[in-house]
């Protein structure tokens, strides 16, 4: 069954590398298939947009402008942090949600995001269901998270795993030189709250050539301040040195985060603390090693100038795929990525049901953790190992990436203007 | 005056980018002065590896491990802190100096360095002077503090500075795309304990096309926290958000760094806090806006994977000079590069007089400076850019960098044993 009619797509959460190269292979693929798709709209920041009937026209970029989405970091039509609550619980929003899509004639919608965002495709497309309505709801993946289910991997965290990969193994080779007089320890502080997949890839900074010291703090593995000081002292008894990568997740045994220790300032005010500098001052304070930390924070989900090329042709895969899904005329499904073989890598796409993504976390196995609980193992190795393959670099002007900022010109009202969320 | 035997390299201070670039024109450029120099020996960890007679022989390592040099951030031979006294103070370490020197038949020693190294340079080359020694001895600039006097800039600069404003404009973009529902204020932490070049950098990333709200805390400009916070909270209405670059040398008008505030964690310990978590929970408190810091620390000192070309020519180049003037028998000097024209960039190199180099630092001029004190002027624009402009791109196997460890081969030693500093 063909729907024919807008198309409207919409970016949510933490943003990343690649999602503007979703949203490009978006936009590419709905102008080959005027069967289904007229024109294409873009929310601005995310479901909020529909919410406030704030429907970009994408058809008023330039084609250079929908060009440069691909190597453009970031959420292009801006993104949000909101969860829709049940239909019941929430039914004004709903309402809203559909007399938007109505005005404005929305026969599909594609959700760019992750967990929280399937949760809201899914609750739209059985909202549509339940009111008979024409129309496609489908979810495109998107995380740094990289705790999607079913699909291999998520767009947005193979650039991430580079980039702290990289980072990593260049802020190792720095402590390395100046270990002797200097700093003897390395702590960088990496993304990734409830699973350790980013952590992770910080151990692909060492291989059997660098023979880089990493200890990897996971939040899968409850700290052990003592076992921990242990570890990272024989490092630096062996090789003068040490690297650690540590989790914003890591956790103690009682689920309590490293990072809420309850750093007070001289006022006595609490300060909000990130785990880089309390794992760093605990090093400090047990072994007295001169230390450094980074705190990668953004950075690494931006990183756009290092972006992965594997990443890069997934997140662009992905989203012509949900077009073709939207084209012929089906629903609540998100294209999933599946490993064929990890060397070389290979991969098709095929698709996911929502109701079968929306809720579930795919966790870091534990088998991808080494028995002592501080690094990764060779199955770890070959699942991250592709993901990081190749670099998609962006053109330059001037020493500078190239950047696009949409005109993002709004679509006229059609409804009262007296709806207003987020601000 | 041709003077003829081994030639000595050391690195010195905070590693860089770009300092194994000079290495390795160090390195190719001695084969090419047969008629002045032998063999080309590298000392382990700076000064320290002649005080203890650790000379790594170059000859050791391959062709294809040289070359790698000149996409291989940090160290490849060991840097240190390490700054020698007066001859008079230390008299020991003079000696010892010297008698590596004659034992190893050392005509040349090249320092690559900053301002220690300079000072350190110097001393020796007096000493080899007052010693009525034939050999010569050069400095080689490397910081990324680019606070050296008379070169229009020193290697290692160019890339911090590029790494610098891609990121801020990387995680702006973010941030822009977050603002409405999620964080609003993003601080970076930058180096530059005594001179606000990094922080200046900062400033590189936005241009009239990205239109990037930043404000930039230099060490020059007295920190007021009050204006400061107006200045945040225009922005932030303006704009929807703001980037806040912060030198690690931000300091009340006392002159105590923002960084040293006293924190303590729950147990009253004192933490060692960074500049820019203490600037972002000002923030909070003052203005309750989401925050959220990322602190580059060492990353950006060795993101060889996105280093400037500039950078790298003018790094090979003066590593190249300075062996002509060794094998010239001209000492006591420091290439330093000229600047011709601003745009398109043209420079030269012409030689000075280490007396005008040593323990003169280069200040970040008032008027690179906005009048407000939170910016950059046109005239800072000019300075910077072409010193970020081009990317050198290291080689990847497996999607990662190929860094190269060389084998680093000591040559036996001649004289006991006995001597140890450091570790």
């Amino acid at each position: 069954m063909t729907v024919k009619g807008n198309l409207l797509y919409a970016q949510s959460g933490g943003v990343t590398s690649v999602i503007n190269v979703s949203a490009a292979a978006i936009i590419d693929a709905s102008a080959q298939h005027p069967e289904a798709i007229d024109n294409v709209y873009a929310a601005k920041n995310g479901i909020l947009g529909v919410l406030n009937e704030e429907l970009i026209d994408v058809g008023c970029e330039s084609p250079e402008a929908l060009r440069a989405l691909r190597h453009t970091p970031s959420g292009a039509f801006g993104s949000c942090r909101y969860k829709l609550q049940d239909p019941e619980r929430q039914q004004r929003e709903f309402e809203r949600i559909f007399e938007v899509f109505e005005q404005h004639n929305i026969r599909h919608f594609l959700y760019n995001g992750g967990g929280d965002s399937a949760d809201t495709c899914l609750k739209l497309a059985l909202q549509a269901k339940a009111r008979n309505l024409e129309m496609t709801v489908n979810h495109v993946p998107k995380t740094v998270d990289n705790d999607l289910p079913i699909t291999d991997c998520c767009p947005g965290f193979g650039s991430v795993a580079k980039y702290i990969a990289i980072s990593t193994r260049e802020a190792s080779f720095d402590v390395a030189a100046m270990a002797l007089t200097s700093t003897k320890v390395f702590v960088i502080e990496v993304m990734g709250r409830h699973a350790g997949w980013i952590a992770a890839a910080g151990g692909l900074a060492s291989d059997a050539e660098t023979d880089i010291p990493i200890v990897i703090l996971f939040p899968e593995i409850p700290f052990e301040r003592q076992k921990f000081m242990e570890r990272v002292k024989t490092s630096v008894e062996q090789s003068g040195y040490v690297s650690v990568v540590v989790s914003e997740g890591a956790r103690y045994d009682d689920g309590s985060f490293l990072a809420d220790q309850g750093t007070r300032d001289a006022f006595g005010h609490a300060q909000l603390g990130g785990v880089g500098p309390v794992v760093a001052n605990m090093i400090r304070e047990d072994l007295g090693f001169k230390f450094h930390y980074a705190v990668a924070d953004y950075l690494q989900r931006s990183a756009r100038h290092i972006a992965s090329k594997t990443d890069y042709e997934q997140a662009y895969a992905l989203g012509e795929r949900a077009v073709e899904y939207a084209s012929e005329g089906r629903t609540t499904l998100m294209p999933a990525i599946r490993r064929l073989a990890d060397a070389p890598y290979e991969w098709d796409i095929v698709p996911a049901d929502l109701n079968q993504v929306a809720n579930v976390e795919k966790a870091l196995p534990r088998d991808y953790i080494t028995e002592d609980g501080y690094g990764i193992t060779e199955k770890a190795r070959r699942y991250l190992a592709p993901l990081i393959e190749g670099e998609d670099y962006p053109p330059y002007s001037n020493g500078m990436p190239n950047y696009v900022r949409l005109k993002n010109v709004l679509v006229p009202r059609k409804l009262p203007s007296d709806w207003k969320i987020g601000g």
